[in-house]
C-alpha cells in the first residue's frame, strides 16, 4: 500500500519555496489576486452577512480580519467567513480535473493563520502552493479514472479541508507526524453535497472546509492523533468516497508536476460548465444583436457533464441560477453581458429573461469538449444563427491574463474601497512575496470598509 | 418524490411532548443518565484534554459547561467537548439498525443550547427525543435494505449533525422552514470515516457533529437558507451516501413508532460488536478459571459484520483496542473482567494479554446473530471448553435495566465527584423532566471537578 498520507505530509512540511519554479510562485500570486477580489466581491452578500452575524456571536479572541468588513473574528471563524465570501458568487478559481475550487478554502485558512501568527508574505504564498497541490491531488484521486465517485459529492468540500489543513499546518510549523494527523483530522471532517448548489450552503461548504482545516492544524499542533492512513487506508477518504480509486495517482510527480499551473480563473460569476454557452451566446448577441422577442428557440449543445452539473431549468434567484445554464444563456442574449448584474436576483426574476429562458433547450453531445459549446439560435423570421466555442474564456486553452485578473479585481474591489484604495490593495497583492507580514493585506482589505455587524 | 426533509422538519417543530408515550420519555431519561455518566468518564481522557485546550484558545462567550471540568466554553465548543468526552471510551449508547451512537451528538448539542438559553428540563428531554428519532431514521435510510452504503462511512458522523441540529433547533424555536434549512446545513457538514476508529478522531467525529448541528440551528434561526431537499434530493445525503436508498423508510411510522425504544446501552467500553465475544469469554473465564498460560488456542466465531468492524489484530493502545475483538477477548480471559481498566493502554500493552491475544483466531459465521458469539477455548491439556452467547449483555434482548445504568453512572462519576456528589447528580438526571433549567445538570456536573486548562 502506497503511504499517500505520509508522502503528502512529508512534502507539506519539508518542500522549500526555492524548490519550486518561478512560474509556480507567479501562479500563486495570480490565484491570490483573484481570491482577494472575489472575497471583496462577496463580502456583503446576504449569506455572508448571516454567517458573519452568527460567527460574531460566538467569536473568540479577534486575531484575524474579514476581508471587506470591519468586524474581526478569531482565526477559525475568519477562515470560515473569507472562504464563504470568496466563493459565494462562484467567481473563484477552478482546478478542472479535480472539479474543485481550491483557493477559497486554502487561502482563507492560510490568511487567518498568517495574520494570527504574523507569517511573512513569502511563507504565506508557499503555504498556499502546498495546500493547493495536496488538495487538487487528493481530489484527482477521487475524480480521475479508474476512480468512480458519486457526482453528488461536492469535491471542494470533500478535499478543501485537507488543503486548508496543509496550508495552516505549514504556517504553524507542524512536523511530519503532526501533518499526517492534520490531514487525517481534516479527512474526518470531509463533507459536501451538490444538492446545496444554488443555495446559501454552496458557499458554506468551502467555508466549513477552511475552518475545519485550521482547526485540524491547531489540534495536530497539540498532538491530537488521527489515523496514519486517513487517505489511503481501507476505510479512508479515497476508498469511502470513490469505489475504485488508485492512490498512486495522488502522489505521482509530487513536487515536480504542479497542479497549480493548471489553475483557471472565471470570466463569469457562475458554474464553470456554463461558461462555454455564455461565450457562444455573447458572440451571437454581439454579432447579430437579435431582439430577444424575435428569438423563437435556442438550442444549447453541451458536454454531458456540463449539463449534469448546471441543468437547473427554472431558478428562483441569483444563487439558484449559478447552476442554471438556461438562465445565463437567456441573460447573455437579453443583456449582451454576463457579469455580477446578470447574476442578481433582479435579473433572474426579470420577465423578459424568463420568457426567453423558457424557449431554450439543452442537449448533451459527446463530441463537445468540457470547455466548448454550440448554440443554435432560430429567429421567428426563420433565420438561423449558429455559434461554436472550442475553448471558453478562462479555460486552460484561453486563460485570463494578468491584466484580465486586474480588471476582474477592480470590478469587485472598487465599489467597496473606491478606485484609489482598490489600486493600492491590488499592488500589495502582487508584491505579497515581499511583504513582511501577509496579514497586512487582510487588514488593508478590511479597514474602513463594510459595516460592523448589527 | 417523498418530501422527507420537510416531513422530518414538521415533526421536529410541531410534535408536542404529550403526544409521545410515557415509555419514550422514560427511555430519554435512561439515555440521558447514560450520557452524563459517559461524559464524566471521558472528561479527562487525553483526547478530551487536547480538544479542550484548543477550544479554550478560540472560545467565544462562555455560556455553557463542559461536564467534569471547570472550564466553560461558548455553546458551539461546549457541544463539541461534551460529545467528545461522552464518546471517547465508546461507552455511549447505540441504535443498532442504524449503526449509530445517537445520544452523544444529540444530547451534547441540546445541553449546550439549553444551558445557553435557559431551557427547561422537559423541553430538553423532548428535544433529545426529536433529535434521536430524526438521526436514527435518516441513518436507517442509509443502512437498511434496499440501501447499499460504504462500510467505511462512520454513521454517527454522517447523521449525528442532523440529530443535533433538530434538537438544537427545537430549543431555539425554529419554524418549519428554518428547520428544513437546519437539516440541510447539517447534511452539508455530514462527515466521518471509519478509518478514524481507534484514534483520537473517533471521538472527534461525533464531537464535530454536535458542534455542526448547533451551528446549523443558529444559522437557520437567522434564515440562512439551504436545500429544500437536503436528504432526498437527487444529490442529497440519502443518494450520495448510499446507492439505493429508499427515502420512504426514513419517515415510515414517524411519531408512532419510536427508534429511541430500541436504544441499547453498553456493558463494556468498546465497539459493540465485540460485546458478545466478551460475554462468552467472561463466562468461560469465570466458570473454568483457566490459567492464561495454559490456553493453547481460542477461536472466536462471530457475525460477519462484527468481525469487519472490530477485526484489528494488534492494537497499540487503548483507543486502538476499541475496535479489536482480539484484545478484549484476551483481556477478558486474563483479567476475568472487561471495564475501563481492561481498555487502558497498560492493559493493551501488557505482555500477558498480548501473548494470549496472539493465540486467538476469529472466523465469520453467517448463522451467528449480530449480538451473539461462540468461543471455543482449547487448553494445552487437550481440554476444550465452548461458550455460546445468543444475546449479549446490553443487547435489545438483554437490555441494561435502570439499576445497571445507575451502577455504570456511579463507576464513571465517583472517581471525579466522590460518592455523595455523584449520587445527587444521578438523582438530578432522573428528575430532569421536572427541572426548571436543564443546564443545572451541566453546571452541577462541572463545578468543582476537573482542573482548568493549563
Amino acid at each position: 500500500m502506497i503511504d499517500v498520507t505520509r508522502q503528502l505530509a512529508a512534502f507539506a512540511v519539508s518542500a522549500p519555496p526555492e524548490a519550486f519554479p518561478p512560474q509556480v510562485r507567479h501562479e500563486a500570486k495570480r490565484a491570490f489576486v483573484n481570491w482577494v477580489g472575489c472575497a471583496l466581491g462577496g463580502s456583503d452578500h446576504p449569506s455572508t452577512n448571516i454567517a458573519l452575524a452568527t460567527a460574531d456571536a460566538f467569536s473568540g479572541p479577534r486575531h484575524a480580519s474579514v476581508l471587506g468588513r470591519t468586524t474581526r473574528l478569531d482565526a477559525l471563524n475568519a477562515a470560515l467567513l473569507n472562504a464563504m465570501s470568496s466563493s459565494v458568487h462562484t467567481f473563484d478559481d477552478t482546478h478542472l480535473t479535480s472539479i474543485t475550487h481550491p483557493t477559497s478554502p486554502v487561502a482563507a485558512a492560510a490568511m487567518a493563520v498568517a495574520e494570527h501568527r504574523a507569517s511573512s508574505g513569502a511563507e504565506f504564498l508557499h503555504a498556499i502552493v502546498l495546500g493547493y497541490e495536496v488538495m487538487a491531488r487528493v481530489s484527482n484521486g477521487l475524480t480521475q479514472p479508474p476512480a468512480q465517485y458519486n457526482l453528488g459529492l461536492y469535491m471542494t468540500g470533500i478535499c478543501g479541508g485537507i488543503g486548508a489543513a496543509v496550508a495552516a499546518g505549514r504556517l504553524l510549523g507542524l512536523n511530519e507526524q503532526q501533518m499526517v494527523w492534520a490531514v487525517g483530522i481534516a479527512a474526518a471532517q470531509a463533507a459536501g453535497l451538490r444538492e446545496m448548489h444554488g443555495t446559501m450552503c454552496s458557499g458554506f461548504v468551502p467555508a466549513q472546509a477552511a475552518r475545519g482545516g485550521v482547526l485540524a492544524a491547531h489540534l495536530a499542533a497539540r498532538d491530537f492523533q488521527s489515523a496514519e492512513r486517513g487517505l489511503e487506508g481501507p476505510k479512508g477518504l479515497l476508498h469511502v468516497f470513490a469505489t475504485a480509486a488508485d492512490p498512486a495517482i495522488v502522489v505521482a510527480g509530487l513536487g515536480r508536476r504542479f497542479e497549480l499551473l493548471a489553475n483557471t480563473y472565471k470570466a463569469y460569476p457562475c458554474g464553470i460548465a456554463i461558461h462555454p454557452a455564455i461565450d457562444a451566446c455573447l458572440k451571437l448577441a454581439l454579432s447579430h444583436r437579435p431582439d430577444p422577442d424575435q428569438i423563437e428557440a435556442v438550442e444549447l449543445r453541451l458536454h454531458p457533464l456540463g449539463l449534469a452539473l448546471t441543468g437547473r431549468q427554472a431558478p428562483s434567484n441569483g444563487l439558484d441560477a449559478q447552476v442554471s445554464v438556461y438562465h445565463w444563456a437567456a441573460a447573455s442574449l437579453v443583456h449582451r453581458a454576463a457579469g455580477l448584474k446578470e447574476g442578481s436576483d433582479a435579473c433572474v426574476q426579470d420577465p423578459a429573461v424568463i420568457a426567453l429562458r423558457e424557449r431554450i433547450t439543452a442537449v448533451c453531445r459527446d463530441d463537445i469538449p468540457p470547455d466548448g459549446a454550440v448554440v443554435v439560435l432560430r429567429l421567428r423570421t426563420g433565420q438561423v444563427y449558429e455559434s461554436r466555442i472550442e475553448h471558453c474564456q478562462g479555460s486552460s486553452a484561453k486563460p485570463l491574463d494578468d491584466c484580465a485578473l486586474d480588471d476582474k479585481f477592480r470590478a469587485q474591489a472598487e465599489p467597496l474601497l473606491g478606485a484609489g484604495r482598490a489600486d493600492s490593495l491590488l499592488r500589495m497583492c502582487w508584491t505579497m512575496d515581499r511583504l513582511e507580514q501577509a496579514g497586512a493585506v487582510a487588514s488593508a482589505a478590511a479597514a474602513g470598509s463594510g459595516s460592523p455587524v448589527a
